[in-house]
Parts: C-alpha cells; structure tokens; sequence
C-alpha cells in the first residue's frame, strides 16, 4: 500500500481546472477515471446515480449553448453583488468570470463533458423540513464526482465541478434522454489542462476546524 | 509526483467503518486528516462550511442518544420496506442495520466524531425550482467529507459519512453551539477499525456510465 503522503500529494494540489485543451483523452484514461468515481460511498450503498460521458461534438455544442445561457444569468447575480465596490475588486471578480464565460463557450472542443444524473427516490433526505434549502442528498452523490476530480489530477488531467446546468435540467433531459424522475445535479469538463494553473487556494485550517464546541 | 495507481490503491479500498476502536486517534494524525478535507474544492472557492471535531465524551455521549433515536427511526423504515419478503433477506437487511446500531450506541467511545457544518446563505442552489428535493448545495460541502475519509483511510483509519444527526439539527446546534442560521449536513466517526472490514463492494462500471445518451 502506498503512503499517506501520495495521497496528500495529489488532494493538496487538485483544483478546479477551466482552461482545457481539445488534446484527446486516451479511453483507457477515461475508463480508469470514471471507475474512481464509481469507488464513491452512498447511502446505503444504493449508487442512486449514474453518469453520461459525453463526446459527442454536435451534443457538446448543445450543452454549450445551455450552459453558457444559465452562466450568463450567474455573471450578472455575481457582478451585481460587488456594484459600487472599489473597481480594483469589480475588475478582479470580472476577471474570475471571464475564465467561465470562456469555458462556456469552449465546451464543444473539450474532450469528454461528464453529466451526473440521480435517482431522487433513492435518497433519504433527513433536512427536507427544517426550514432550510436541503442539501443532504448531496451526501450520496458529490463524493463520486470528488473522487472523478482526483483521478483526473493523478493522470494529469483536469476538470471542474460545475453546477449551473441543473437550472436547465428539463432542457438536458430532453438532449440526453435520461428519465424523467432522475434529476442532473453536476457537469464535469475534462480535458488537459491548457496553460499554467496557479497553486490551490484555501482557508487555513484553523480557519476551518473547531474542537468540542462551535466556541 | 506520485503515480495515479497509487491513488487508486487508496480510492479502491475506502469503504464505510462502522466498527471503530476506542484507541486513541494521534493528534498529529487527525490534524492532517482534517487537512485534507479543507483541500476540497466548493463554489465559488467560498468554503462554506466548518468541521467541529468532537473529543469530549460527555459530548460524543449525547451525540449518541440523539444518533441513536434517529438512527431507530431509520431502522424501522428500513424493516418495513422488507416486511413480506423471504426471510433470508430479512435476516440480511436486519444484521447489516445492526452494526450501525451499534456504532449509534458506542459513539462516546469512538475517538474522534466529526460534525461538517455550513452556511446555507452562501449556497448557489441551481435546482431549487425543479419540483423535486434540492441536492446541489452538497456540491460544495460534501467534497471535503470524501476526502477526510480518504486521508482516515491514507492512514490506516476509518470512518462513515452519516447524515442521520440532520434531521436532528437544533438539539445538536444547542449541544455544540453553531449559529442558528448554519445547517448540519454530516457527522463522520473517525478511529482505527477494529476487526476485519470486507472489501468494497460496488456496481461494475458498464452499469454506472454510459456514453453520450442515455440508451
């Protein structure tokens, strides 16, 4: 077994790849990433989730032209909320943005997009009525698409965890085919990366962790 | 870099610890554990979300009783789906549910349980709208629950992703004392097994992806 610190080699250093290269991804590569993400734990071990590895040029168009229409909705939510800040902090965020809207328009020459769809009767939604947007059927269906992202990392690939495209679920459903009581919760470009990506930027971690109490 | 098989050593092997040991986990080996959780990759790069990683036994041991009357809740909701069908199968969803019975009533002498909280104002919820549960605010919180429990696994621990302890929110927010507009999205027990663990057990892959459409 290998050491711990080749696992921290590669999860200290996967970030959120956008600028992707149209260089082909081998599909023995592919494969052996997609495996990784079936790896994932879920609820009861049910793997209410399956995913549709899209290459296909004209369906990749498609998904570009919905993606891009739910991302220009995001832009304008984003640069709205810093209106009147200083224009060193609008121009920082518009720049931040551009990377997507660009990523938006590029999908139909990105190797493979991934879709992730789920079978929502298969959850058990323990924060349905607390008065508060759930989230806890993610638990059974984010760690699949984590454990896609390192895989990628290990074999020098990239890609990002996107979500906008749930917005046009029934658009997607329609172009994809998947059943009408599934639902699409994540898109995952992949590819090379193209260019220089900077180092990975997080809180420190005792930003993050607090021990016994919230205090 | 390390190479890509040696990732997919630990992703292939990381599979749910329901039976954990009370020996104490290392300090310096649960501060890297959490490390890696941080790394997780979220929206926005906004990290909205903090783990409490509880030590205190009085605290674990009230964490246990809440755990265990919602854990009871989901254990007969369980048996009723299987009322009627061959006893053998009864037999085998009823020993399967009473290991996590068990892990519900010996919470307070697991080492480490770890509470994933977040902040549900800082969620981009694309699927709020669609007529079915929300999921996609776990994309940004439940990344890092899978990659705590690869690092526990890294180093020879393990644990579970559990989100029982949601629908029980407010006794645990008093308990623990995170803000009233924050969510409990997971709790994660984390320690050495004990015994022997089978190996993972999931869906071949020709059943998990398909290409380009879905039939």
């Amino acid at each position: 077994m290998p050491h711990a610190d080749d696992l921290y080699a590669f999860l200290s250093t996967t970030r959120s790849i956008r600028r992707i290269s149209d260089k082909p991804v081998d599909p023995a590569t592919l494969e052996r990433i997609l495996q990784a993400a079936v790896w994932a734990p879920s609820g009861g071990n049910r793997q209410p989730w399956r995913m549709i590895a899209v290459q296909d040029r004209d369906t990749k168009q498609k998904l570009s032209e919905i993606y891009s229409a739910e991302w220009a909705t995001y832009v304008d939510f984003n640069m709205k909320k810093v209106e009147g800040m200083p224009e060193e902090v609008v121009q920082q965020v518009a720049a931040g943005l551009a990377v997507g809207t660009a990523m938006a328009a590029n999908l139909a020459n990105i190797p493979v997009v991934v879709l992730f769809v789920h079978d929502p009767s298969a959850l058990y939604v323990t924060d349905a009525n607390l008065g508060r947007t759930p989230v806890v059927g993610g638990a059974s269906l984010y760690p699949a698409v984590q454990n896609l992202l390192l895989a990628a990392r290990a074999e020098g690939l990239g890609g990002v965890l996107t979500t906008l495209l749930s917005a046009s679920e029934p658009a997607v459903r329609e172009l994809i085919g998947f059943p009408a009581d599934w639902g699409l919760y994540a898109m995952v470009p992949l590819g090379h990366p193209q260019g220089n990506h900077g180092p990975l930027r997080r809180a420190p971690l005792s930003e993050m962790v607090k021990y016994d109490r919230w205090s």
